[in-house]
């Protein structure tokens, strides 16, 4: 990844670390290592509208050399907000300007808009996991070097948790099953189908989209749980 | 209400009319006349940003004469979106344009909008019953005759259903019981603190706001419920 300019910063690492080390800890009778209960920290984020891209998209939107450069490191290990950012066309024009592009580049390229930004832009986006996106409604994309038209990729992603293989055994679920997230706050949600996402890598951490976000006022929410 | 200009149609009547006769006939022995077991007849509708008007507001905003005309009826005996709108302002001058005022007139002026609405604002909109507006921040309303700031009564307005003494005693809820209501669809969601407003005028009515809508693709779904 030569395009990515900065260094993760010192907390992300240092999560990422104490996350092994608790995996560690607790995965069983190490030889002078105590084993200790290995508690989840359940974390919500939204996430907003944004486009993954192809390394051949990026090129043609960005000119021949182009790299996704970090903006921001986001919660996920390795992923991050860049730099570039795009202007989404749906038919007739309506437009929406300055979607970030996540990185690092993945192969397909993809827009995820909440259902408001679906509205705006006049396309019936699907709920749709990430990388499902065949049949899905396309767009244009115009970025600084050129265009790119989508045939499709366009989705409201569904809510999902990523969770590490330690977390999917403390809480009991396993990957691909449906969960539900309750966010306690003045106007307390329960999302009823919230997709597992079990990987070593991953930290646990729930991504729902603007609108849910905002159903639930999760800035100010007093606390998160996952649920069968 | 003079300045109520087009009849409420026949089918917002005749709505009315089964409601009174379903109500009737399953409140128990009438001679002559069946006892039916009442069912309830959930509707789920999103309610839009808008506005709620004082008599001396509305003229203030529209002109000495100024009168609510309607727009359109809503679900709710007597109530409806009024052909006025207005303009809104928050701090920094960032506005929202044509807010429709919602009729009849109240002895309250108030602005309901939702949490993306109230950050375009710029506006740190708090969840409260609709009416229960103090100590609530306040804006700047704009209308083609005047300006009145109110000094409070920007809300996010707390998700909630009304329902007619037969819909209550049906569920077993009783007046300002907190509720659930769930939604099925591709993004099912059970939103977990709607309070229950009961008054015999009402039909079985549950408002959630549009980021609630969104949330849960509620034009899609395919099913709803209320419980306990």
């Amino acid at each position: 990844m030569s395009g990515v300019n900065i260094p993760m910063p010192r907390e992300h690492l240092e999560r990422i670390v104490r996350q092994v080390v608790r995996q560690r800890l607790s995965s069983g009778p190490t030889i002078g290592a105590p084993t200790v209960p290995y508690t989840p920290n359940l974390v919500v984020n939204v996430s907003a509208r944004h486009m993954h891209v192809r390394p051949d998209h990026l090129r043609k939107l960005f000119g021949p050399d182009a790299e996704l450069t970090v903006f921001r490191w986001l919660y996920q290990p390795g992923e991050f907000a860049s730099e570039q950012t795009v202007t989404v066309f749906g038919p007739r024009k309506r437009m929406i300007e300055r979607v970030r592009i996540l990185g690092p580049a993945r192969d397909y390229s993809q827009i995820e808009i909440s259902f408001t930004d679906a509205i705006a832009l006049g396309i019936d986006a699907p709920v749709r996991p990430s990388g499902q996106i065949e049949g899905t409604p396309g767009c244009i994309v115009v970025g600084p070097a050129g265009v790119v038209e989508l045939p499709c990729g366009v989705i409201r992603a569904g809510r999902h948790v990523h969770m590490s293989t330690a977390d999917a055994e403390c809480y009991g679920f396993h990957d691909k099953q449906y969960v539900r997230l309750h966010v306690e706050s003045s106007c307390p949600m329960t999302f009823d189908r919230v997709l597992c996402r079990v990987d070593p890598r991953f930290l646990l951490e729930a991504h729902v989209d603007t609108d849910e976000g905002n159903a639930c006022d999760l800035v100010n929410a007093t606390g998160v749980a996952l649920l069968a």
